[in-house]
């Protein structure tokens, strides 16, 4: 199959709610077959997230709640893109405002597509050694905890199912495979 | 910090927009610090999704046109639960509908969070070996095409960052380390 015989265009943007961090989209598109249909979608401002090492082998994680799923799972540190905001510069705020942390050395480790069905985030996923201490400074209505672990215990975790955050396995699961 | 220190609590949930695949919520909570405020999510049906080896030893993978990406990637076969859908015969049915093939022997590799701090999508993930073929049938409005791959060839790509969605670097990522 050609691939150009799997592209649908976009006949007309159309925004059913704008919210506070995402809008939802509802557009009339021309599918391949050139019916006419929609496609409904959510519209999100991207996300940077950072795998970080401390200087004795072991991953910073956090533990929070995520009202989602009102559960407290296990993540690295993340937050959404502010307006404009380069990635890598998110990763090492998100890191620095989470865990009191900077980051001596920084690299590309991914970018993933969360669920490309119905979002069309951007999530840029990033490496970080040699850290230095700062001072955690969380936003208003941000609470988690941060927990050291051993990067060959935190593997085991997204084995066994523990760690089923998306951003957090991946990283996890690439820089053991890229390590050996 | 004592974990129920995280915990917020529903005093009321909103849903701001039903739409025709997500709803938006947009809930009134009480912050673990006693503080009001709001949480903006999607509720999504949740989704099933297959690594599935044909007897060579390849995988199959789909090209899929994305509309909130504007793009064509590259996914496994997946889709969402149907009410009341236990998610190992979503994946099945998925696997038949989208490929034509039917899996003798399946079982569970995973769980992942897609992007939890603004959706509750449970995806569930397995590993499907002894396909047989049967017959493709698409739903009205799914354009795809799938490509076999050796596996190694996937993990390469994963690695490289040609696949991008989630759910399908963890199948392959975790399938990788656990075949070693």
């Amino acid at each position: 199959m050609d691939e150009k015989d799997l592209i649908e265009k976009e006949i007309k943007a159309n925004t059913v709610y704008s919210g506070h961090i995402v809008n939802l989209r509802n557009d009339d598109v021309l599918l391949p077959n050139g019916v006419k249909s929609k496609r409904e979608y959510v519209e999100h401002p991207g996300g940077a997230t950072i795998l970080a090492f401390d200087n004795e082998g072991n991953i910073l994680l956090e533990r929070q709640f995520r009202y989602p799923y009102r559960e407290v799972i296990w993540e690295i540190p993340a937050g959404k893109l502010e307006k404009g905001e380069d990635p890598m510069e998110a990763a090492k705020r998100e890191l620095e405002e989470e865990t009191g942390m900077v980051a001596g050395k920084i690299e590309k480790l991914g970018l993933i597509y969360p669920s490309p069905g119905y979002t069309n985030e951007h999530l840029y996923i990033y490496l970080a050694t040699d850290l230095k201490p700062t001072r955690q400074h969380l936003d208003e209505n941000e609470f988690l905890s941060i927990v050291k672990m051993p990067f060959e215990k935190a593997v085991d975790m997204v084995m066994n199912g523990e760690i089923k955050d998306s951003k957090t396995c991946y990283a996890i699961l690439k820089y053991a495979i890229m390590k050996k």
